[in-house]
């Protein structure tokens, strides 16, 4: 079969997590806590560390965030990014609390402050994530291109890279973010033609969970399977938990980081023999805690049934009140409508640990 | 900005539906009722004309359901297609009942009788799918590419496009379905390509309303934003009105056909000024009537809020419990947090009526 083919780009650390080259996509999200709330931001943290979040940023809009940081870099299980705008006195803050990243828009800090944070940075050794986003592109960028548009964005994110560069600050990584997902996937296509660092993927103000999901799956999804994209963001309204559920979600709807079982159905019409709806749902609950990239896939008829169910790891193709078991191309067995879940759940089980 | 530059077909009437060309894209689903129980079908069909479906397909794997045919026909309010799968005898007999289209994989049909139904869809004047799932692929095209690889899928299409033409027939709809949404990607970029036809697109054996969601905005963002396909059809296990809006989500997202407000907003980091995710959800309850293609940004403070709520055609910018109300890039007023819902809710039906 085919693959899809990484884009190169020179990597970065990230305190103990290295993004870009040919390390894993890393899921990272934001929380929505005030910052200089030690404990509730620990404590969403921590939820987001147990949901998978691999690293996890936090604002720091004033010095208050600022004074809190020491305390959250102490406690928490993964690097900690500081997201700045404005005020370069917090950025300068930020890293001097040892944050493993800072984020800035360039595009709203003068340009001499850009140069003192970007110095700071590099004396820690830490990396600078360049944040373009098409709702503060530069004025003059905005008037030449007739709005932010992508090569607006590109062209704001080089002028940034190449003050960046000529100050001898390369441990960058680069976002264009628009919440206009052609305007988005267009940005960061040519930004991956363009330049050799890491991109941080995501749609801006997506929306809530419902329709970011969608969203940004839409906006993220063609840049995924034409490799590009080393770290991914799903900006949604409410628990940040929820973006981590989704990056996941899409990185294995789109087979680039696959670690928990992808299940796949058919859409259940007429021809459907067994409860394709009840089945999937019932072996989604009973392999909840599965940690192995396997595809299952569950067929409710003959049509595709036997074709789908072979390509998959795990596939049943149903009728009748029966179902016929495959195991990587090869029938198994065949299963009585009533032993369907459990026999299929075993036979997961027994793959995973091979 | 820049805009998609769609994919030029020729275009296919589906009763009074025309797909490809510069016709909009069609919403479509397919029922999953017993296609010979007319009660519950229509009832299914009606829901789903409710929700948006412009285009409904029926299984018709028996002559059970064959016989069911003319009545569905005569009561469906829209386009009705029938799938048929092996039995020639069932295409014949759908075209025979009025069907406005069938749907027909010549992989798993005779040469002859593929022959026989594309003379009867032609003397009919009605179109048929061509529909390839990699499920199905030709055992010498799975062997020649090493599986049912995008190049299977594409040239298992043109071989039956190829007698097709050679037959006279070119009232033709093209599908490449996959559940792999890399082979699912390059197999349609491929076939947009090579063949002049409207473009059915889908991602087969997606999964659960949830999953499936993702997996399929996905697969099919990519190409919607490069302009390609003519007709949609989101594949989810359960209820079919689900599929009509994901696919309505999926058109908006990717800024392809807009009916209804796009509600963007932050995703409510620490620096949120308002409570954005009661607002969005309050916004989007009032406005669920409104049938108007306005973008509508929700943002909770001053980093991004102003640049985003001014590309919006209505936009605010919170801060301190309250909000800058903006109208296509211009400041309007400034509203308590109290009133803001109330006010962008008048404001957005003022525009709509406009």
């Amino acid at each position: 079969m085919e693959h899809v083919t990484r884009r190169e780009t020179t990597p970065v650390r990230i305190g103990a997590v290295a993004i870009g080259g040919t390390h894993p996509i890393a899921v990272q999200s934001m929380t929505t806590t005030p910052t200089e709330d030690v404990a509730a931001t620990m404590a969403q943290v921590l939820r987001l560390a147990a949901a998978g979040c691999e690293i996890v940023r936090v604002a720091v809009p004033h010095p208050k965030a600022v004074r809190a940081l020491p305390a959250l870099v102490a406690e928490c299980p993964m690097p900690l990014v500081a997201d700045i705008h404005f005020r370069a006195d917090c950025a300068l803050g930020a890293i001097e609390a040892g944050a493993a990243k800072i984020r800035i828009n360039p595009g709203n800090m003068e340009p001499d402050a850009f140069l003192r944070v970007l110095d700071a940075a590099g004396a820690r050794g830490i990396a600078v994530r360049i944040g373009v986003n098409s709702g503060s592109v530069p004025m003059d960028l905005i008037e030449a291109f007739g709005g932010p548009t992508p090569d607006a964005l590109v062209e704001a994110a080089a002028r940034y890279v190449a003050v960046a560069e000529r100050r001898g600050f390369t441990s960058i990584v680069l976002s264009l973010k628009s919440s206009d997902t052609l305007c988005n996937l267009r940005a960061y296509r040519r930004a991956a033609d363009r330049f050799p660092y890491p991109l941080h993927i995501g749609v801006t103000e997506a929306g809530d969970a419902d329709y970011g999901r969608i969203k940004s799956a839409a906006g993220l999804g063609g840049l995924l399977l034409d490799g590009i994209g080393d770290t991914i963001r799903i900006s949604l309204v409410g628990d940040p938990v929820k973006e981590i559920e989704a990056a996941y979600d899409l990185l294995k709807a789109t087979g680039r980081r696959i670690l928990t079982p992808e299940i796949v159905a058919c859409p259940t019409c007429a021809r459907r023999g067994i409860d394709v709806e009840a089945i999937v749902a019932e072996v989604k609950a009973a392999l909840k805690d599965l940690r192995a990239p396997l595809r299952i896939a569950i067929c409710g008829c003959v049509v595709n049934g036997p074709g789908e169910a072979r390509e998959a790891d795990l596939g049943i193709a149903g009728g009748g009140g029966e179902g016929v078991l495959f195991r990587r191309g090869k029938t198994l067995m065949k299963v009585p409508e009533s032993k369907l879940v459990e026999t299929l759940v075993a036979e997961a089980r027994k793959l995973a640990q091979e």
